[in-house]
């Protein structure tokens, strides 16, 4: 156990988290503001590993619901213990399941959102010196894209959106996952370190039962050519409104 | 007829264009500087319209062979004067005839490449006051996305490479289309007007038979924030150079 708290610099909130166990990253802080939600949103965290998206989004947005579900059991524990360290226990609930179960812990359609920060990678290729819990927070192990895209389908009420941050070099995958469960892809924006730099993440909106048609953005250019943030990342870290990307 | 002779500014070739036509704009340059090329290759242009994909091709390439397939005869038989004008017979040949009965024209997988730049819009909401010519050459109406790409499958040996280029809200369903038929999408880039605006043009990569795993390259992004020409875009049209996008 190596624990430290530290400030999400929104709101007070707090967070838990185990330096031998996946800590967030740019990441989850992207895909937190890339969401848009709205008042009385249930909303589903699938794979909420400590429960910082809930956490982001509870400091974001005073009146929704979050519920993450998490295959592992010391951080589904450590997600419960971030929630009453917050004291959102009526905000935010966590629990300890399988994606691929996904019916056994929620009922059909209910969901107006789902959220995901999911494995990345696929299973061979996993580094040796990872401990054993962020090897499977990491890799496709537990679940595979395809079981997360599925809950999610599972999930969603018609019209419902789904929000994923994943790998650029995934897209095609991605898109095929989403279309095949009924999940319209309908936004999409890269993340580049900077202007000469291909995309390293790539933040993805969908409906479910939308129609074709994606909107693709401009890409999120976090630094300048000047060196410079980019005005827009740096309101995310630096600014105390809900900044929209 | 509204016939001019432009420059192409590349090794004295020179095309003759139709305003009444259609004539062609950046998003074929781009596309044949995204292209990559082999010698020897056979290349066949789905759509080929004046011909300029190929003009360009040949003159960034010496030892190739392009066929231009064209539906509108009055585009194929310009087609056929451009290449007379540059008096480049031996590497060229435009055919008049159908992207959805390509087996007439074409032997099943002898191609190398298959590039295009196909209509871009569904066939709802086109515009009035543009000629015939222009219409059916911007709308799905002789053929859809699925034909040409089901006709580049045809035509594709295992392993060839496919070049489209396309509008990015099309996205989702060219990455469905190219699956479908055993192309898989490799490679991707967006082309934006400047770092705010969304992509207008996408560029894209894909190889028969290939294996799942899309690399997206930094966008393009033709003016930077200080309003000077990107020097990638500056050196397409500038410089001697086989520049590769």
């Amino acid at each position: 156990m190596a624990e430290r708290i530290d400030d999400l610099q929104r709101k007070g909130f707090k967070i838990i988290q185990d330096d031998e166990m996946f800590c967030f990253g740019t990441d989850a802080v992207l895909l937190c503001h890339f969401a848009r939600l709205k008042p009385g949103d249930r909303v589903v965290d699938l794979g909420c590993g400590n429960g910082v998206i809930g956490l982001l989004l509870c400091s974001l947005y005073d009146n929704i619901n979050v519920t993450g579900l998490e295959i592992q059991p010391k951080a589904a524990e450590l997600a419960k213990r971030n929630i009453s360290l917050n004291g959102i226990e009526d905000r935010m609930t966590a629990v300890l399941g399988d994606i691929s179960r996904i019916s056994d812990y929620f009922p059909i359609g209910e969901a107006d959102v789902v959220i995901t920060n999911p494995p990345y990678m696929k299973v061979q290729g996993s580094l040796k010196n990872e401990s054993e819990e962020k090897r499977l927070a990491r890799h496709e192990i537990l679940c595979s894209l395809n079981d997360v895209v599925k809950a999610a389908a599972y999930l969603l009420k018609f019209g419902g959106r789904f929000f994923m941050v994943h790998k650029p070099e995934r897209l095609t995958e991605i898109f095929e996952a989403m279309k095949s469960c009924g999940i319209e892809p309908k936004r999409l924006r890269l993340v580049q370190a900077n202007s000469k730099k291909e995309p390293s993440m790539a933040l993805i909106e969908g409906a479910k039962g939308g129609k074709p048609g994606l909107r693709v953005m401009p890409a999120l250019v976090i630094s300048g050519d000047d060196g410079k943030l980019n005005n827009e990342y740096e309101r995310i870290y630096n600014s105390s409104e809900t900044v929209l990307i």
